[in-house]
């Protein structure tokens, strides 16, 4: 027996190991004062990799696109309640997006709290409504603990953003010990007499679709879902989806068409609607007049698993019950053209489709070119394709560097509104830092031209001078090759489709981040 | 009689003319979806000017900017709960700063809001925490009286940021009216039991102070301080306030020091703490073994008023009470020579009292190089100095950016660090498009210098090289002059006394908006 002193840690340090230990390999960070300790701590701790952001919004998006990568929760650090909130957005889109992601926020010291300082306020309220789990680690002897708690929910039983406070007390005072090593939760096995269920309703249909989300859009997920379509069942995705394994060698699903008439006219005749590894669809936004539920007259919806679920297993039962042996063809690769004249999204699409390497990371924050640039590369190399999911603009560049650091191997390729990616552009920056292998596509039409859109379709009226101003990037335009240069990132501006194809093949070939502005019309 | 049929208008309508109604003179927007109806109704509405912005922080710190320098509150556009947490950290700001504002957060139509739909989220949960007022105007006949509600509700009893939550459908119906006119509330009058206490408690000090904050700070508020000081009181200022008349002929209040050893050193041997306008201070974070609350041992505080009351108001009532009938002097102009070698903070603060205009409005988010600046403009030509009072950084270009569009015949200088201005770059995007007066110093030392300086004083331990790459933001090094060209402002970048002084003499001489990169040392 030796007489070796028991190891002793801080509360910050209790905190980090322990999230290494669950295997949490990055921590996204933008710190202040408060979070000094964990700055230390993370020093010491060889296996996590830390990534300064220089706006939470940056940290928490790329944090998200880090899970939807490596598949397991990656750490950000945040700095108080205003920390908390400038990366809020993103975090609402992880929750949307059933992403895992340990948020840790600090916090005043214990004994501090009680006085109100000027950065005090009310973090649990704050941080609550977009949080799976929130707790805060009050002491230094369940910092570790609880980190491997937050770990944990992070996953399960709702995959999503955990909040995990810090005062700064805590992270300083001595006495932390690790936490309990938890085994990752699995998702919910299929429930066999809804699955049952469902068979037997799709023999009873006349025209039977499913609405698939979660695993079910893996490689593997995709190939079961082609046999249900070979068995009559119509197979659609959400509008929006975490990752989707697409391209040659993978089956093609349908997709939830945007707006709700298009959706309606699309489902028409529609009689059963069952639903896998995702909810039953409702409408992105109420317009007067126009359908909330997705879902037409005469049809029902049925949930065989929600997003708790393995859909991909849930798929598989359900085959296995219909039978079903034979599949639909999956896609095979086609290689366009080279496309020319003037620049738009569906050019874009073709040469994306011509030139990016197999297995390739695609963010998708293009909000009006986004769906031309999807339905070009169906058949392309095969890739993955991540969506803005829950609808706060600002996402897509710091979802790609965040799967640029999961994923240093591959390339990651951001689509991109002008007007989303001026929320979060301090995100270059970062991949510039980081040498993170991400083509930036941004389009770039001086407009929020989805709101153009909007307008109309909500009957708001012509809009008049006012309304007009609030919906144009156009005064002043915005130079985005120089404002990518000035933030460390290599950049070209185009504005002929055969001009963009050379510039993305030029891109792809280069090593660290490159961004092409895209000039295509605002109509 | 005529048979007039009565004027219809929709929520948004009769929310929109009843702010304008209680003198809303500017909307700083960042619209969506769901807010179409609201941006037509301000298409409307000729009393109010809107100012769209790239990200939902510089609407509400542009908000705050113009509250300070109106007296009343601007409106805000938000995009649902998302666009609340993008603006969260500057209402947090505002709040800290008692900042009257109304922000007005779309919502999804009544009837979708059962739904669940991507972009729902709990908006009352999310802003209830830094709002002093929340509700949600859920029918058209509704949304007019709850504008006035709010304008009022953030006036008084302690000025604040207010939300009002406008569903789409509310805002796209008819049956709006416009709501019940209120008159300004007062602040809070002294209380005459308090006020004479306070007289007599000085009487029986040895070494009294008062902390004053709000409209104590005004040019009249600090003539009657200067009363108080001649009769043997201390007169101190919080260490931040939201607004400080200045400069030639305005009385030279103490300041209140960040650190809290050094503040209780500084107030050492004081045994009278009285309160006007503010709180008892406390220190902004804890340090190991440091203390909270900045009272000295053997010191009584005594609250007179707190920040709900005119301290203007009240130290005249003492002054009178204590027979003040002397003033200490008022500041006399002094002109700096031409400072020479090269470039820091002191020398920028020389070049600002020598060609700052009469009038300026200073937004100070300079973080480490905030106090030389200030101390060398203390005799400078008379001026208003706003700064950030809530601690999340990145406020100073939006500030100056409201700051202008209320004060068009004015300057306004902001001052800001490079770490935190990139928070919300986005503000000089807004600053071009409006042509607003501000010339904007950037104090670029690639660093977070203020973390660096922490880092020591919390005994967080030598900086390893994590830490280190944590608190710099020199790989790579921001191009700011680059920067800002692309987001439509002219700027140069200086790295000595005599280039900066000429640079900063040009850029108050031109119209619009300019921007000088100042290169300072990192440490």
């Amino acid at each position: 027996m030796t007489d070796q002193p028991e190891r002793t840690m801080t509360g910050a340090e209790a905190l980090v190991s322990t999230l290494a230990d669950h295997g949490v390999s990055a921590c996204f960070a933008n710190p202040g004062t408060s979070e000094m300790h964990l700055v230390t701590a993370l020093d010491h701790e060889p296996r996590i990799h830390s990534v300064l952001c220089l706006f939470e919004g940056v940290a928490t998006g790329a944090a998200d696109g880090y899970a939807r990568v490596s598949g397991g929760p990656a750490m950000t650090l945040l700095h108080l309640g205003a920390g908390y909130l400038n990366g809020g957005a993103n975090i609402h889109n992880a929750r949307r997006a059933w992403t895992p992601m340990v948020n840790v926020i600090g916090d005043h010291a214990v004994p501090h709290q009680r006085y109100d300082a000027p950065l005090a306020s009310d973090i649990r309220g704050m941080a609550g409504p977009n949080s799976v789990w929130i707790k805060s680690a009050d002491t230094a002897a369940t910092a570790g603990e609880l980190a491997a708690e937050a770990w944990e929910a992070s996953l399960a039983p709702i995959s999503g953003p955990a909040a995990l406070i810090l005062p700064a007390d805590t992270a300083w005072l001595e006495g932390g010990k690790p936490g309990r090593k938890r085994a990752r939760p699995s998702l919910r096995a299929p429930d066999a007499a809804r699955v049952e269920a469902a068979a037997k309703a799709i023999k009873g249909a006349s025209k039977p679709m499913i609405l698939i989300n979660g695993t079910a859009l893996t490689e593997a997920g995709l190939a079961t879902a082609a046999r249900l379509k070979a068995a009559g069942v119509r197979v659609m995705t959400d509008t929006f989806f975490p990752r989707q394994a697409r391209g040659a060698g993978r089956f093609i699903p349908d997709r939830m068409q945007y707006f709700a008439e298009g959706a309606m006219t699309d489902l028409e005749g529609c009689d059963l609607m069952l639903v896998a590894g995702t909810q039953v669809p409702v409408a992105f936004f109420a317009y007067p007049g126009k359908p909330s539920v997705l879902v037409p007259e005469g049809c029902t919806p049925m949930i065989i698993g929600g997003p708790e679920s393995d859909s991909a297993a849930i798929l598989e039962a359900l085959a296995d019950a219909l039978g079903a042996k034979e599949a639909a063809p999956m896609a095979t690769l086609e290689q366009p053209g080279l496309p020319s004249g003037g620049l738009n999204a569906v050019a874009v699409g073709q040469s994306i489709a011509r030139h990016m390497p197999e297995g390739t990371f695609v963010s998708d924050d293009a909000v009006s070119n986004g769906l031309p640039t999807f339905l070009m590369t169906q058949k392309a190399r095969p890739h993955d394709w991540m969506q803005l999911t829950g609808g706060a603009i600002g996402q897509g560049m710091p979802l790609a560097l965040g799967a640029a650091v999961a994923a240093k191997d591959r390339k990651v390729l951001c689509l991109t509104g002008d007007g989303a990616a001026m929320y979060t552009n301090q995100a270059l920056w970062s991949m510039a830092r980081e040498g993170a292998n991400v083509v930036t596509v941004v389009f770039v039409n001086h407009s929020y031209r989805i709101l153009n859109i909007e307008l109309a379709r909500t009957g708001a009226g012509n809009p008049g001078p006012t309304a007009k101003s609030m919906l144009e990037l156009d005064q002043p335009e915005i130079d985005w090759v120089a404002l990518s240069k000035s933030l460390g990132v290599p950049a070209v501006a185009v504005d002929t489709a055969e001009a963009f194809d050379k510039a993305l093949e030029r891109a792809f070939a280069a090593e660290g981040p490159q961004l092409i502005a895209a000039h295509v019309p605002a109509r």
